[in-house]
């Protein structure tokens, strides 16, 4: 059976991909309660709910939107019955702590379900995001009363939250965020304008707390930053002084209210300690990354999907004295839909890697901790990007394999371009995660994700080979090329503004290295199922044009400031 | 002066391409009413009236579109008067011969100004292309009478036209046609469905003329097919059986309608000979797929100004001591805006290249009109194809510029990118211009527009060696290496879906080989002016990645079917 004709149950190939991530295997032996079956079972459920619950809100979300009236942002219809039915099936809460009313699932399974969600409704997905985001927050820094009187209302859909940390003149750079807290008789009040909030207001759950940051003390840039919450409601029931200045008009996302908020001495709770905001941020940060990639994912295998069906329907061209041909049988056309599932399927197994790796950094101990934590570090900003990367690029492939019915409202792919090109946006842009790709994980770091990374290579490729030495042999040459490259790119320490002009292009040599060990791990996944099948056909795609990619990226990656000073 | 800080003038760029274009000092030695002076006042006049007419309408366009009322398509307020104006101002039928009322200017001054116009308001410019095509279409096929009657209203604006050719079955199949023209009483009549009109009907002129392909005799596929010209309006001054089923909600281009028309034994005039509709569009084709890069370009170039004011303007990051950075000191950001400034020179560079050679097929005698009528085939398709991906990108690279601001529609360059991706799939999708480009230009002409080419490329390469020897060596290589994989593909005719496979690729090798060329050219431009240092800088930074795109095509062309069988 070829990937053409195959069902694409999306389900079933996350299983086959989750089952060839070695770091999964290590995740059972550690939890007895976790096994494939069970794995299979929740992902099974969350596509079907996915499906059913939110995949019917995303037309709706993108043409009602959401407006401003009488100071309250008013959502589309249906959210506030299809956010709690997501939250009453677990699907809030999936890596939470079950203390709080989370499933106390690992990250991966939060990994492996959510792009279903993402995917169906990306606008309306931003709340749970933001209120996943928040609990996250709750959980590493605030005390036992805010936890619990927090932490099980946003799992529960009845309460809801924001990450507050844009203003007008404080985008990438939050060292220069202006909004102040000042404590007076014990209680902190908040002044300043954020921008850029997901669900800055909305009528989904009758509470949002604003986990915000703002500067207490007189200290420059980021040391004077502390992180608060801002109830949009206080314990007493009355309103806090939050308001909302107006909702951006944005390209896509339209279901999504990206509110200018406006804070008038509203009351705070401090979360965490005085000043050391930024670092408190960081394990959502951390989450947020993934879950960008993630919407990536989620917009990406939708879009494919939508690609494949149409191909196998719709007639066109052949000898024009017979029937016309489903455009499937068209060679290009083949080649259009092979790289979408190509880029969709590598990352997809780069998330779950990712993810398993995210969760064996707090479930082994020693250096095995270590070592996972340093290559989620090291992986991080490339998910984020090529995730973002994948979400655009296969909504706009989607279309083109439609032609003029994808560039029509009566198709879904064009919403799919428009919700996803912020995914390279926001949470850090590309060229952000670059830097940080560069200067923290290969110079400061001294390429210790990095080092992990290639153990891992050389463990994939090596299981590979006798099943197919050839594409094993193309998958090396692309990680030695990627090892050689970063020795270069480590000696670019020392002209820093050398390795700015080519830190993008050697993250993408990045990229091509995971892709070739997920292309690999694909290999090995077996050709039992027609999943299975479905991805090997890929790898071997995904492997032909990979080493014409390092080639690229590596002559991006020579890129110096000098080039950048253009005469 | 860098390019960061000249003034961007893009009518001074245009006119230094030209006189770096060879072709463009022969077409002055053979008319001599052309001089650099004059076309210099030419391209400065259009872009003066696209901004100060044409540019205003872009955002009206988008916000208000166009809509059904009783069975009429109304338009956004300003269209009239606009179409007016340019009407007047003679750039409604610059190329077209002063007999019917054109200025008889050559098309490359078409090409060199049309993009100012493309990029001002791409949707509303839809208009004035149809119906530029038809008149095209008029002076090649139709009699005296139909030309003197709508060839000066078309070019007055009086009267506008479009092109009918789409049916629900017949998308880039133009073979499976049904509509039928039949004839009784001397008298054509055309009945059927037509799909994705642009302008198929509006308020802008008082009459429009639907050139149109029906069927008229038995044969299959194309050789039925004749061409007809039928008027909204008969010359009695009725109604003609011509009505509008729907506007398409599209993803962009809002303010051109595109209509579903009907024809219900609609009166027609047969335009040419019976059965030779489709040679009789050729020409028509040609401009047309002309015009698409010239949309690409105007839309790109608009784009890359606002990326580039916006860097200048907007402060971030920087030491936090001290006051922010224009983030166009940041090296990142100068690599993304080199980016846009490359992809967009390099394509203008290749329209000039073009258009003379269009003009020079039709104005030298013998051999060279030959080689330049083989050379315009051969590189219609990657205008066609590398123009729309151009507008695409550049659009989508000025959004990640302005970061959360682009995705606003606050900022012009969403709707770049909404109205940009169209032009990839009208007008023969890239698939198709892939297969034009391997199947007819290289397999059925035996490579003579290739051979045209590598004889430009060596002359281009030699005049810029002593400039740069490093850089004109890139390009030579790049060039060498086009050249062996041609030879490869040429031997793919004896497995043509081998061919098939890979034509994609072959093509956007062909791509890199003219941006090679193309860039060596904007080097010997000279360093006089802010504006040849600016192209002097973007060629440098194309040629930096040049040879690693070359190889990526290289392997994306040597995809088979057997790769695509995907098991």
């Amino acid at each position: 059976m070829s990937v053409f004709e195959s069902d694409r149950d999306q389900p079933a190939r996350v299983a086959a991909e989750l089952s060839a991530t070695p770091g999964w295997r290590r995740l059972t032996e550690l939890d007895p309660d976790l096994d494939d079956e069970t794995a299979a079972t929740i992902i099974a459920e969350a596509a079907k709910i996915a499906d059913a619950v939110v995949a019917p809100l995303n037309p709706v979300a993108d043409r009602e939107g959401c407006r401003l009236e009488n100071g309250r942002v008013r959502t589309p219809a249906g959210y506030r019955g299809a956010y709690k039915a997501i939250a009453e099936a677990g699907f809030l809460g999936v890596e939470i702590a079950p203390e709080v009313g989370g499933q106390g699932l690992p990250v991966t399974l939060q990994a492996a379900c959510g792009p279903f969600f993402e995917g169906a409704c990306p606008a309306f997905m931003m709340l749970a995001g933001a209120s996943r985001a928040a609990a996250h927050l709750m959980m590493s820094v605030a005390d036992e009363t805010i936890r619990d009187a927090w932490v099980p209302r946003l799992l529960s859909g009845e309460w809801g939250a924001t990450i507050c940390i844009s203003e007008p003149d404080a985008g990438s750079d939050v060292g220069r965020i202006r909004t102040r807290a000042e404590q007076a008789d014990g209680i902190w009040r908040v002044t300043g304008q954020k921008i850029w909030i997901s669900f800055g207001d909305h009528d989904v759950t009758d509470r949002i707390g604003h986990c915000l940051l703002a500067r207490t003390g007189d200290e420059p840039g980021t040391r004077g930053l502390s992180l608060f919450l801002v109830p949009s409601i206080r314990d007493d029931g009355t309103a806090n002084a939050v308001t909302v200045s107006r909702i951006e008009e944005k390209l896509g996302l339209h279901g999504s209210p990206t509110c200018a908020l406006g804070f008038d001495g509203a009351e705070a709770v401090l979360l965490g300690r005085e000043g050391r905001g930024l670092p408190a941020l960081f394990a959502m940060i951390e989450q947020m990354r993934l879950l960008t990639g993630c919407e990536g994912l989620g917009i990406a295998a939708r879009a494919a999907d939508v690609a494949f069906a149409y191909a196998v329907d719709r007639r066109q061209g052949g000898d024009p004295e017979e029937a016309p041909l489903p455009i499937v049988r068209h060679a290009d056309v083949r080649r259009q839909l092979l790289a979408l599932d190509a880029q969709t399927e590598i990352l997809r197994a780069a998330i779950l890697e990712l993810a398993v790796s995210m969760d064996l950094a707090r479930r082994e101990e020693g250096a095995a901790a270590e070592d996972n934590a340093a290559f989620v570090a090291w992986l991080l900003p490339m998910v984020k990007t090529f995730g973002a990367e994948t979400g655009f690029d296969v909504a706009s492939g989607a279309i083109q394999v439609l032609g003029g019915a994808g560039y029509t409202r009566e198709w879904p792919v064009e919403q799919a371009l428009r919700d996803s090109r912020v995914l390279a946006i926001y949470e850090g842009t590309s060229g952000i995660q670059a830097l940080d790709f560069l200067t923290r994980r290969l110079w400061r770091e001294k390429g210790r994700g990095l080092a992990d990374f290639l153990d891992r290579a050389k463990a994939a490729i090596e299981a590979a080979r006798p099943l197919d030495a050839d594409l094993a042999g193309t998958a090396e040459r692309v990680v030695s090329r990627f090892e050689r490259l970063s020795s270069v790119m480590m000696e670019r320490e020392d002209v820093p503004r050398d390795g700015e002009a080519g830190a993008s292009g050697y993250m993408r040599a990045g990229w091509c290295a995971i892709s070739a060990v997920m292309a690999v791990r694909l290999l090995i996944a077996g050709t039992e199922t027609p999943s299975q099948s479905a991805l090997k056909a890929v790898a071997r795609f995904r492997l032909h044009t990979l080493e014409g990619e390092m080639g690229l990226a590596e002559a991006q990656a020579s890129m110096t400031a000098e080039l950048m000073e253009a005469i």
